[in-house]
């Protein structure tokens, strides 16, 4: 397929990478050129500005850093709304608000262009090697013409439902599923130290029996070994998310006061200089409350 | 080993059993005779007191309701204490107080007698199957002398530390995570189902990703179906558990906010007369909130 | 002084009102023009635009609705910043956002016009009576400038600092803190009830006593009494300002946890078609997680 | 009256001062005796032990540290219960738990002996000067037999309700409610503090307008100086009063969202140390996690 995809950060590099090595053809924008320049060797074209890169494809992907980046390249002047030919698809990949996406839902619809949301769960490694879990969520009808595309870059598809929007609430409710697990370890850890209980036997207990997921493992051994840097998810984005979780709870009329444990504890990290570590840093809060 | 065994519940029964098949020795004793007597058909004995059941015995393993059983079969008139030869070992495998662990320590001790923990994860089945995780903590030498009784319960061993009680800090931690667990579907669950997406497909998304772990799948699935009764684990007994870690929170001055807020979910579940369902029935209250 | 009134509630005509009884020559606006026409009895002159009403004035006042409102008014086209003259002074005194705030401060600052805010406390009745207590921020010599004016509203004035937003920071710690009461009230009556107790002996005790201020007797009363309706101010507008307050703490990186704890409240409270009424209508929450 | 004091803390001594000053005969008793010395220039007599001390009065009071202490006062070798005449009583003036309160009514009742509660609000001073304000509960009978001895100590009662624990359950709800602005204010200091506003004039205009009560000005005026040593009141024993609040919810089965926040208030200042500062201190704790 011809596909426009929209934002080389390390994620997007990656994903645009296997849409090349699965076959489709590809031309890339960025609002920094170098990233697409590294791709030009495939054979992956650059384009000058989303509406000039995206006219000629049936797919334009987006994976950019947030709403503020998402309405530009969509909504701007030369955006994609202004390039995407009729009946051709956005994809709309990254992690943004509910609401931003119910907007671009309607202004697709007014240019009859589809629209259909895709944002996926993993990190840079498994965006490598293809190997991401990708929630979608559009009509039926458009799933099933961008599969090719999607299955290129995951390796499992999970269809949410037919509004869009509906696999960005998805996919906020992962990460704060995340957070979840986060500071329940950060709890445990804290605890069981001043027990006097070395960390590591908790975290084999916990991650070889009933906590034998991927997510307690990964968390569990950046906060038992304290490896918040280089972050692998910035912490400054997590409160992003958890901003827009809560946002869509307040539309939503929905109670979550996990989910505000976990915006305070962002919140005291900040004031404490770690926003650019590792989400997971709002552990030494916990570790701090406790006098440890 | 001769190993008298205090306690024939669900669990104790199945675990006496294991005893049994693996060669041990068993005298049994029970408040209530009749669970005593169905055991009698392999050969197990049966005590009449505390004190008299284990009288001749390497090792006496308790597991009992609460810390009210354990201190009366412990430490009352014609309790453990009173029958243990010296140089024998009390494990403790109920769900107890690290206040009360603490002090059977020092009991046992001016007796002369080993006391070691060896609380466990596992439901019915998983003890039936000899397959419980056992988290033991207590003197080296002491944990290595009553390992092959452990063995034959449990698949798996983890070993705390040499002081008894950190075992039972670490299975009220456990328990702590798994109502975390609960408590983040719960929102999660809540959330989705406001924006109009199948409670199923999370739940497929979520289990079969980052949170393939067998507290998700097994509470997941509860709160997907509402399948709250017959219970696994009480609410009532959730509750228990949850003021017994809180107690030990507050023994080590350590603020466990999550842990806060799944106390009142508890009491408000209590309060709408939902005591006798499973403990994930706690989740019925963040649907409640949300006016679903 | 020559004023220019725009935003004529309940709270704003009072006000505009009690500025013509001090002598005040008033012009006044409205996005409906009813209320304005009801003025003009009093010599209140009618303006067409904003730009246009406030253009010889030496002060422009807004009382408007929220942070949209205010935005329209000030910013949009005919709106206050268009029409007002250089050394003139916008004074803002509804409840809006902090950012909102600095925006206008930068907007005004461009134009060589003045500008301070100065949001009340106080119900309609306290409006008429010309005794609200007022917050004010600015530049000291803007605030004398403006004193008069405001001491025609107010039964006191109490100088926040130089920096404009600072008074709106204040306005929503003001009411934070009265949902703080709100709150810790809902949940003493709700424990004492279920303990037997009358919640008007209680009430009593509390307001007569230690608690013996304006804001636990009125509260404590409506709570007693369950008198949520009609609002006197409703419960869709304090989620509005508790939004913003957790808005200003995210920029400021403080964690305010009760704060979180009232949010969860008024969603719930929304879940449960509580919009409308008094936004001590939260109340109605610990008396339902009570099963009472 | 012949009235029995019991326990000459700072509280106590100047209660039983205000007895003896208003004409009724008193006979005190104290763990330690030089307490009860220092009252013997008033014409107090000493009492050997609770028992020998209550023998010939009408009325006993308690007034001591906690639970363990009343509990051992009372019921103990040689307490009160062991020597109350029938028909005397025994009024309970410290601060406990409902659970020990309903223990020493049926105690009481088992000896044909009166029990009434009659704990008090106030601080040291207010005691001295018989201005304290005093909850009272028990039979009418009862309660008006003691009146004239509750009137010698305080400047007003109120009567909660004929069950005697209903006294002891609103004074604990009375302390919670304190609590609830302790945080409060702290919350709201560490905001505007960040916001860069003085806290004397955020104090100011609180404590003087919606917010004029002894409570806001007295914690108030701590929190901002940072006042904290020496303590009014101990943070331990703002722990321990937190602590028999939530026994009460878990019994009432009433969830105490903002309770809980405090109780990790207080765990978190035990861990870093503060826990023989006021308990206020807590606030320090909104401080930090704002990083000040």
């Amino acid at each position: 397929m011809d596909i426009a995809f929209l934002g080389l950060g390390g994620m997007g590099t990656a994903m645009a990478r296997n849409l090349v090595e699965h076959g489709h053809t590809v031309v890339a924008w960025n609002r920094s050129p170098e990233p697409a320049k590294a791709l030009s060797a495939l054979g992956v074209g650059i384009g000058e500005t989303p509406a000039e890169t995206v006219k000629h494809c049936e797919i334009a992907i987006t994976m950019l850093a947030d709403d503020g980046a998402v309405e530009a390249v969509s909504l701007g002047e030369n955006g994609i709304i202004a390039g995407l030919a009729k009946g051709a698809t956005h994809i709309s990949m990254s992690t943004i608000s509910v609401a931003l996406s119910e907007r671009l839902a309607e202004a697709h619809a007014g240019q009859s262009q589809n629209y259909a949301t895709a944002p996926v769960f993993g990190r840079p490694d498994a965006a490598e090697a293809g190997k991401l879990f990708i929630a979608v969520a559009g009509e039926a009808g458009v799933v099933e013409k961008i599969r090719p595309a999607l299955e290129a870059m995951g390796q499992r598809i999970f269809i949410m439902g037919e509004k869009p929007s509906q696999a960005n609430l998805v996919k906020l409710t992962g990460n704060f599923l995340i957070t979840g697990v986060i500071e329940s370890l950060a709890e445990a850890f804290a605890l069981t130290t001043k027990g006097g209980i070395e960390t590591a036997k908790v975290y084999e207990l916990l991650t070889e029996t009933l906590f034998a997921a991927p997510v307690y493992k990964t968390y569990g051994s950046i906060i038992r070994d304290g490896s918040f840097s280089p972050p692998g998810f910035k912490l400054l984005l997590g409160l992003k998310d958890n901003r827009l979780l809560q946002q869509a709870g307040e539309k939503l009329e929905t109670p979550l006061p996990f989910a505000a444990i976990i915006r305070d504890r962002f919140l005291a990290a900040l004031a404490h200089g770690d926003g650019d570590l590792d989400w997971s840093a709002i552990a030494k809060r916990a570790v701090d409350d406790a006098g440890l």
